[in-house]
């Protein structure tokens, strides 16, 4: 019996207690899925010093191209306050229309949707005429060290080569049908350190306060705003997350200062324009006059994010409309093309070739009493069927 | 032999190691100076909760008025880096002119020099047609709880009155004669909490940042300037003394941050005008509909410092022009008439008779090394007798 029903597809990788990093079972059960599909399955474990071991799963059907990818995570959050759920979060138990279960919609409703469309289409179609690929992490979740950016390297090392890629991340907002996600903002992180002299505050003029210095530059990052939102993206969005100082003595000027801050990043930027930009406020706020009378500019330091994330967005026409047009036929609605939201593997895949990413409703992702309505996994498989018949005949043309 | 010798005066303080709250031996030597001059010695001890003992001295000379008090303390701040001193701190040691020890100008040189000064005084003219009183504390350095506070307040409670005091607190910048402080700044600190939003960098409109009020905030209370000065003091200063969060997680935008503050402030304010004022410029920056269009006010907490430093400013003529005509007969200097650095224990006697203080040099005072001339502690000695001397006898006019 092919895995065509999502429903069950769902309830087994559910049952799977694959809390990030662990692989739970959940990937040898998706090979379980898949194999007798006649996908051929690659199991690959990533390392890296510091960073919890990986397994994850790459298997591919067919041969020759056009090659279309699903990528996606069976890796989960954990489960929060297990006390406050209504149903086990490995139970994987249906009441009222929904299946509740951690993961449910984050997102290992998406594969098992996606492999039950593969499955029907195999059963209606046979195998499409080209090649369709899961590219599975376990850590997606994690510091996505050891995930979806290692194993696309090691694929394409091997020679694999895809045309486009869904990405099975819970895109929609409220329904299904809501939202296709076709870019994500980029996202750096910098820590800046500000070097003033220590004094007694009776004395304010033997001592240069950073604390001047750094509440002008806290301001001077966040305010003006960086840019208005383009197009298909929104604002340019800078936050403070910390400010620290560590000085308990109130009849003391700080020597030393740090804050920290992220900007999510829209396609005004580039990650090298933005710290540009960034450099130049701090800059300027340093040598304010306003602030420090007659003082040189405060000196002060930086530390970049290790891995930025770069922005994007996807053009290829053909990805996106056959995949609206799917959602259209089954659910009636046009889905937003957005760029809104956190960063996800998306950013490593984008390098590759196109993407974009659909999935279902996202909210009870992360939350005790995460769950999926039964007919949503019904509906998205349906999307997903259309979506491949319709990607195929589209692609061979 | 009485003790009109101020360098042996101040060897045999300096031996005793009174590093505060200890009272090392400091204040029995100095009994037995004051005892053979005529000086009932009284020694209380005052205790607090949370603070340590301390011991306190209070000897008087006469019995009717005028009546002069001369206050300062024997306690000591610590050695700090004890192999950085050439020679010993606890050691007395004269080498090129210096006498060096910790305490050797702040204070236990000006108690040295005084103890002479009227030692002398009695020798020359004997007893004062009046009372002199010295008021001396071991908690200066401390937390100054236990110490000139209390000590005030038990002798006011047993009928003691005073028509003039003279702290003998390093008072001069540079040289012997430069400056007389005539009143200190008031002081208050304050710590505010802002109480946002937590929420994830990437759904800012989610979240309420604190931060970006604490900048705000921050920046209102450190400009403007709170005032540009008065004729006797110098301007208002507000220092913000520390920010902090104590997020680590750069993809969260924190709940809450507090930052602390101190104000120094001039006879432009009471200490409730001064609070308003900050009050108003918290509530501006807490309201600022440019930061975060759209939001209500953030929401603040603060906490004020329980024991604040009223300003204050001595009127007293008399009292400052026999202590400037002193001055300037022994050195040929005119004094400035100063309102300028920390707080001192004057701020407590004000509220008892009007308040000067003059003592040595302190450019070495809490350091490594710290020194006095020799040839100023027979100068102080010759300044504090003169005042005597003139302060006894304007005061019988
Ligand atoms: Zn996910
Ligand atoms: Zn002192």
């Amino acid at each position: 019996m092919a895995a065509t029903d999502p429903v069950r597809n769902l309830e087994t990788l559910i049952r799977c207690p694959s809390i990030t990093p662990k692989e739970g079972g959940a990937l040898t059960e998706l090979a379980a899925m898949l194999e007798p599909l006649g996908f051929s399955i690659h199991r690959m474990v990533a390392s890296e010093a510091g960073t919890p071991d990986i397994e994850n799963l790459y298997a591919r059907l067919g041969t020759s191209g056009p090659h279309l990818m699903f990528a996606g995570h069976t890796d989960v959050v954990p489960v929060g306050d297990e006390a406050a759920w209504t149903h086990p979060p490995f139970g994987a138990e249906i009441a009222d229309g929904m299946m509740f279960g951690r993961g449910a919609v984050d997102m290992k409703g998406g594969i098992a949707c996606f492999v039950a469309a593969v499955a029907r289409h195999i059963e209606e179609h046979g195998a499409p005429k080209g090649s369709i690929s899961f590219l599975i992490t376990g850590d997606e979740e994690g510091p996505a060290i050891n995930g979806t950016a290692k194993l696309l390297q090691w694929a394409a090392e091997r020679g694999e080569r895809w045309d486009a890629c869904i990405v099975g991340e819970p895109t929609n907002p409220e329904r299904l049908g809501d939202m296709i996600k076709i870019g994500r903002r980029g996202s750096i992180s910098g820590t800046v350190s500000v070097h003033g002299v220590q004094g007694h505050v009776a004395y304010p003029h033997l001592a240069d306060n950073p604390l001047r210095t750094v509440a002008a530059m806290a301001q001077s990052l966040m305010y003006p705003p960086l840019d208005h939102g383009t197009e298909q993206f929104p604002p340019t969005n800078l936050e403070v997350t910390s400010i620290d100082t560590g000085n308990a003595a109130t009849n003391v000027i700080p020597a030393k200062a740090t804050f920290s801050f992220n900007v999510r990043f829209n396609d005004t930027w580039s990650v090298e324009s933005l710290k540009a930009e960034v450099l130049k406020r701090l800059d300027q706020a340093a040598a304010d006059e306003a602030l420090r009378p007659g003082r040189k500019a405060m000196k002060y330091t930086i530390v970049w994010s290790e891995r930025p994330s770069h922005v994007f967005l996807t053009r290829d026409d053909a990805l996106i409309s056959s995949l609206s047009a799917a959602i259209e036929a089954k659910t009636g609605l046009r889905p937003a093309l957005s760029t809104t939201g956190g960063t996800s593997d998306a950013r490593f895949i984008k390098d590759y070739c196109p993407v974009v990413e659909f999935g279902l409703v996202g909210q009870t992702m992360h939350m005790v009493d995460e769950r999926v309505a039964v007919r949503d996994l019904e509906d998205l498989t349906g999307i997903y069927s259309h979506f491949i018949k319709r990607w195929f005949s589209d692609a061979s043309l």
